[in-house]
């Protein structure tokens, strides 16, 4: 199958991956034609933005869609999956999901693959479609090549990964990003309790994602764990005394970073 | 006092903060005239770079300066401190140090003050000065407005704080930014695992930091452990099973970001 602009596209989910996805896809010319969610308004206003039809009922998807791409929650996934691909066993079915293998469609439909974009989506962001590494794996070459074509019409970077890697690289990005973000949150804390607006930290955050682009992150550790200053360690710990969490954190990753700046680069 | 291209600062020390401070105060016109270090190669590079002399001999610091600027490790602060000030007890003392705080002057010089510029500094990054914010203590108000004036020369951002603050800003920034570039070693740990480049998290390491210029970071925070979903901690834990620490951190870590989830923001 050659994609293009008259593949069609159906989206089985209206979250954030999904709609950025479809936003992207629609852009390059591909044609949305159904959005189905749980929610009336999450399919709504996707299938708005992407000029679709929309529906909350599985029975309602349309029949004849070249390709119906899946991006729903892990268990609600599982959950619907015999009633997604019920009478369509010809189409081409695609998941988005990092943690699930290629495998759930097997035996299930004849031609699927997986179409991974490694990225955080909100809703209320616009984010650079080009940049973000897609992570593909296919049932067969044909189902190969056609979601190389997809990929190259909204990214420059593609890789062909099995579902085992995937799974590694979600693992990947949850460190990278969600417990980031977390990292972001407890600074957040102590600022407000000091009353010092969050802002005041967007300049070092920024710069500490910017030094990983020229230097690879176990060469650009700094702070009083890797040179093992217990001196100011003991003094941030008699700050947290009053929050266990909080403590229980900076001993466990003071620890880590020492440890691992011990181990040769 | 005013502050202004006539006035004169030798550093003591030459580190990264105290190379990439220097140099943003000579561009502002200041005369750097002297840079102590215990080490020639450090003293010499950053003198070049500044167009100041250079000692690793603080009986040789010169004896006429307005100001001082003191950015050493903390203990070595403290070791070297009565040699420092020993025979200059009029100028002003100035430290760079977020942990340190304003009293270790007291009764040793007349006029002093804290510096601090909250960034991560590598000497192979070029950092923009301007953007930073700098936080500022001073043993009375004329030494304040000296303080103002100088840091008003190279940012556009600062604020005044007593120790007591700035220590946990300190703490803050440990989050924000050590622990935080130690969450990307881990995951680069796990790529390397898979002969996956690093460079495939760094779109997402960006859309994670320029997240939080938009929304707070509680606001941000996605992934398997706010929605708690089990089944993919479950699978992330199995991955992780032959390595103790990155276990616990991803057990610790998953339970601190449900918790905080919890608790309305």
């Amino acid at each position: 199958m050659e994609a293009s602009s008259q593949t069609s596209i159906v989206f089985v989910g209206a979250g954030n991956l999904a709609t950025h996805l479809a936003c992207a896809l629609a852009k390059s010319g591909f044609a949305i034609t159904q959005v189905y969610s749980r929610t009336a308004q999450s399919a709504q206003v996707l299938a708005d933005k992407v000029g679709a039809s929309w529906t909350t009922h599985l029975g309602e998807l349309l029949p004849d869609a070249a390709i119906y791409m899946v991006s729903l929650k892990d268990d609600v996934f599982i959950n619907l999956l015999p009633e997604i691909v019920a009478g369509r066993q010809h189409a081409l079915f695609l998941h988005t999901a990092g943690s699930i293998p290629i495998n759930i469609w097997k035996d299930k439909v004849e031609r699927y693959g997986v179409f991974y974009p490694l990225q955080t989506f909100s809703k209320q962001r616009e984010v650079d479609f080009s940049a973000i590494p897609i992570f593909l794996e296919a049932s067969d070459a044909a189902v190969m090549h056609t979601l190389q074509q997809m990929a190259r019409l909204i990214s420059s970077r593609m890789y062909e990964v099995n579902s085992d890697v995937r799974r590694r690289l979600h693992l990947a990005a949850v460190f990278a990003c969600n417990f980031t973000n977390h990292m972001y949150t407890l600074a957040s804390d102590l600022l407000k309790q000091n009353e010092l607006p969050f802002e005041v930290l967007l300049p070092l955050i920024d710069e500490t994602a910017a030094k990983v682009h020229q230097l690879l992150p176990e060469k650009a550790q700094t702070g009083p764990a890797v040179r093992y200053d217990e001196g100011v360690m003991n003094k941030h710990l008699e700050l947290l005394k009053d929050d266990d969490a909080a403590s229980e954190i900076y001993r466990l990753l003071s620890k880590s970073i020492h440890r691992r700046g011990q181990i040769k680069n």
